[in-house]
């Protein structure tokens, strides 16, 4: 279903466009910093597109399923986005002056606090990439007739998650997908890697397979041309290239370089102003509605997995584990980054293939993708190996700003990969996920843990973060055992113990051997599983502190930010304590020598209880 | 000075071929790990680089500056780098059997151990960047003839890094650099994204001003006479685009999907080597010989900069420190991801221009470049937003494999920036650059210390973090001071401190302010400026604690991984502390209100002492 208004008050038009470009100059020089000149180049592209009756939208309903969306990839056009839903009356002029102000729901760069913000925006080349989730939601799982629009800046066009978005919205034929490219020649420090060229851009992206429209930005006609063309489009995704002016309207700055994220003076600004003529701030723009319709509602028929031997990989638990909660969670989604034979998704993908998505190896896009899913409230699932997910930690980082609900799920954590060596271990991620604030960190250590977290991953709204290993591991835990978000388990305990082993993943099995042996020996220590490293359980962390007066954590990660900071940044009395975790280069190798060298196996772990024990001896 | 080299020996080159394919073979199954269908497909591609006179390489002097470079981008392809250089003689062929084994140079993906690989890969996309810098320091810096190599895999064309790469190579003109994509049209888990479709690769990177030649890559002839066009090539960098099967020479798997990263059994493989017919395993092949030459001495003249006022920002201090420790590193190579003006960059762009090169926003391919100039005995100094590292992180992570020397510069790091919001924010820099093996995080307070920190990152071998603030800062020490990595400075401490403030950068300034006031109660702390957040000045932190008995942090940067987990988990005996860090999601605001708001400023420091003043009460 595409928009077909035929005709545009061009005479409208124009007067919301002054009015537009009267509210980005006053609030930029009231605040005192921001980026008129980049928002003013946009405005008659995005002036056209909400008022001129091609962006379909319940006002009053920013959440409504058919909403057409509209994000704003270049974020520090945040005036100009504020501006036109001032324009809209959906926010007062006296609201529009507190842009950039403490508290403020009108940030910087937009964040969710403004819920006409799609998604949160600012750092650049992320949003084609939302857009693309939003875009394939409607397509292949909402069923509904929305469009996406995504507004990008010429210069953020290098990047080359851009690139990623490209590529993929051809391949999904997503021709409700429309990007438009402000083309204003001009980034922070000068020309841009194009300039003005806009053959460019039309020459690399209409390789990639998309429709592209290149046309004069300030044109009113050319743009509602282009935005019914664009609506032609079935099959292919749209980029409307708009040759621009940065800082239009104004001589002060228009088309002149120097003038990025520089606001005028109160006395400029009133100069200024007067170039614009005669103000009507009495008119409102009217944005056509969408039409009623509720997303579609899919009956998948699948069968569940039966596991007759829970003696598996946590990354293939996994994978069973997103089939057979999936007749819980019906909204969600599982994407992989061409490795899902590695991450076991593609048991998913194999008994629901129609919420499965390929995203081949182009992970920030993943991200993104993920990101514009979730903001369509979808549970989406992705996964890739642990060390890979680094390639996003951008768009990992933005998702929190756009209160994302996404899974994130990295397998092959760790030296424990063995043989192929430092480039595919996951060493970092457990810091990378902690930083993001809320998440969740899981680390669950065999087959039962990791299917109950699964669903409580699921279960949880926020980012989450599933650490999976790649060799199989013994079951811990019976089926019946329970776990929760910031949770633990307290594994072996007794009166006589000298030192609380604290770990997760694969060394909870190093900490049990490592118990066994030293029960022998009539050396006890308290082993506790903590499954879940963010939000930490520090009851038991700081109960087991007392206790034993020692904490002795292992992890099959670098120390830095890993499970050992975690714990010992949480005690809340002085306690000893030694984090034992990689701390040399991995090379390649069996994984069982790769704990041994790394000093994070049962051995070291031995040897380390049996120091505090002679300690102990001196001590008394 | 392209190679001229007119005729091959076809038989000679087969021979060599076939010898590779065995050796693939039998390394991998004596692994019992790795990827020899992988390797397979492009084993005419390499051989007759090698050893048809096109490469030019002194195979006793891996280091010499002339050599022509070759980059597996497709590092997964290993046994066939490693069988390369078996065939010619490099390596014997008792150490390719321990391709994969526990403490062999020769790992699963290639690391800095093995001296014939260029650069560490394995995580996919990367090696055409690294390429780039070589190729520009070929053309731009050393000016050297080599020309520089790099085989990709089909399946990571589509990682966003590749085009961001191909973008820039051709905006200068680097016809010194070429590419060899290896189409065998399977990725992992099945098709690549185009398949054996080669003409869309051909469109693409056409479109981004790139030569491509399409061919066969299995027969000699065409490659022989793809190499020979490419030499032909000066401003253009040549991708040639070769159609070839995935496991090629063996039936077992040739061209079938399923078998990536699989290996055959003893058994197969005996009776696939059959297939190779006779096999000379005596034959080795020639490398030609490099141009002897040197690296061009340039003479820069410049000018230092004479700093008036030293109550500037630390990110302005970088920037003038750049140019004036010039004289002293002439290997300096400056890059910027476009936003030059803010990090300060831009300095040194104007007074050494010939030294600075832009790399647009594409900052995943500014940390390859910089490697691969750090690789060819450059200096990089690149920087851009702390917050926007974020988008390289499996760059950085993998750089360390290389054995880099990259300078890193993020601006605009916490909540001190202000206005612009947390889009802009660098929260997570210091926890993602500490997870780097022997990383160096500097964090300097003042213009001083950051222009003679600066100095010091640029003598010290190995990657660098320096991170810098927005805002101008006051000065907190002389000109005479000395800083070196691995130290702090204690700035105030009495015998009456009840407490230690351990902090860096801005917050050095909120705790010197706390100090005063809390002097003017009668209350006194010890302040440390740890300015170098890693390696960790232990001694002076332990030091510290056992003297005043509580630590208190404060950083503004996430509280995970940051500077108080660093600091706590350094204790060497039990001490009371608290963390002051960015705990919620900041917003807009005045850079004070900010502080304020995540309570990490002066009052924030001062209520706390007054708290571990008023339990000291009630304990004693």
């Amino acid at each position: 279903m595409k928009n077909t208004k035929k005709m545009i008050d061009i005479n409208e038009i124009s007067k919301l466009a002054k009015l537009i470009r009267y509210y980005i100059l006053i609030s930029t020089t009231n605040a005192g910093s921001g980026h008129p000149t980049s928002s003013l180049s946009a405005v008659e592209l995005m002036t056209v597109l909400l008022f001129g009756g091609f962006f379909r939208y319940k006002v009053a309903d920013p959440s409504f399923c058919n909403n057409d969306r509209l994000i704003f990839s270049k974020g520090h056009a945040a005036p100009l986005l504020y501006s036109l839903w001032t324009a809209a009356g959906a926010i007062k002029t006296e609201e529009l002056l507190t842009l950039r102000k403490f508290k403020s729901r009108l940030e910087g760069h937009p964040t969710y606090r403004f819920p006409y913000a799609e998604a949160a925006t600012g750092s650049l080349g992320q949003g084609l990439s939302i857009g693309l989730g939003m875009a394939l939601n409607a397509r292949c799982i909402d069923i509904l007739p929305y469009n996406t629009f995504v507004l990008l800046g010429d210069s953020e066009m290098s990047e080359g998650s851009q690139w990623e978005a490209i590529q993929l919205a051809s391949h999904y034929k997503l021709g409700n997908l429309i990007g438009i490219i402000d083309v204003n020649g001009l980034g922070q420090r000068g020309e841009t890697l194009y300039g003005k060229n806009t053959s460019e851009y039309e020459k690399r992206i209409s390789a990639f397979g998309w429709k592209t429209l290149t046309i004069d930005g300030h044109n009113i006609s050319e743009i509602a041309d282009a935005y019914k063309e664009a609506f032609k489009a079935t099959e292919e995704p749209v980029m409307i290239i708009a040759a621009t002016l940065k800082g239009k309207g104004f001589s002060i700055f228009e088309d002149k370089n120097g003038w990025h994220g520089k606001t005028l003076s109160k006395e400029q600004a009133e100069i200024a102003v007067k170039e614009l003529g005669e103000i009507d701030k009495d008119i409102r723009g009217k944005i056509a509605e969408p039409e009623i319709i509720e997303p579609a509602v899919q009956k998948i028929d699948f069968e569940e997995i039966k596991v007759e031997d829970n003696n598996i990989s946590t990354r293939k638990s996994y994978g069973i584990a997103l089939v057979n909660i999936f007749s819980k969670f019906s909204s969600m989604v599982v994407l992989d980054a061409e490795v899902s034979n590695s991450t076991f998704s593609d048991i998913f993908k194999e008994k629901i293939p129609s919420r499965f998505f390929e995203m081949f190896i182009a992970e920030q896009n993943m991200v993104g993708v993920a990101l514009g899913l979730s903001l369509r409230n979808k549970i989406p699932f992705i996964s890739t190996f642990a060390a890979f997910l680094t390639r996003a930690f951008d768009q990992i980082r933005m998702s929190r700003y756009s209160n994302a609900n996404i899974k994130f799920a990295g397998s092959h954590a760790g030296v424990s990969i063995g043989e192929d060596g430092v480039s595919q271990m996951g060493l970092e991620d457990i810091a990378m996920f902690r930083t993001m604030p809320d998440s969740v960190v899981l680390y669950p250590c065999d087959s039962i843990s990791t299917m109950k977290l699964v669903e409580k991953a699921a279960r949880h709204f926020g980012n989450v973060y599933i650490r999976t290993t790649r060799m199989d591991t013994s079951l811990v835990y019976s089926s019946d055992e329970d776990f929760v978000i910031g949770g633990s388990k307290v594994l072996k305990e007794s009166k006589k113990d000298i030192a609380s082993v604290i770990t997760a993943g694969i060394t909870v099995h190093e900490a049990l051997r490592a118990y066994e042996e030293l029960k022998k020996e009539g050396i006890f220590i308290k082993v506790i599983d903590l499954y879940c490293i963010k939000p930490l359980d520090k009851k038991t962390i700081n109960i087991a502190a007392a206790q034993t007066k020692f904490i002795l954590t292992v992890e099959d990660h670098y120390a830095e930010g890993g499970l050992g900071e975690a714990v010992i940044s949480a005690l809340e009395a002085p306690c000893k304590f030694k984090i034992l975790a990689v701390r040399k280069i991995p090379l390649s190798g069996k994984p069982s020598e790769l704990l041994n060298y790394e000093e994070i196996s049962k051995d070291s772990i031995i040897r380390e209880v049996k120091k505090i024990k002679s300690d102990l001896k001196i001590e008394s």
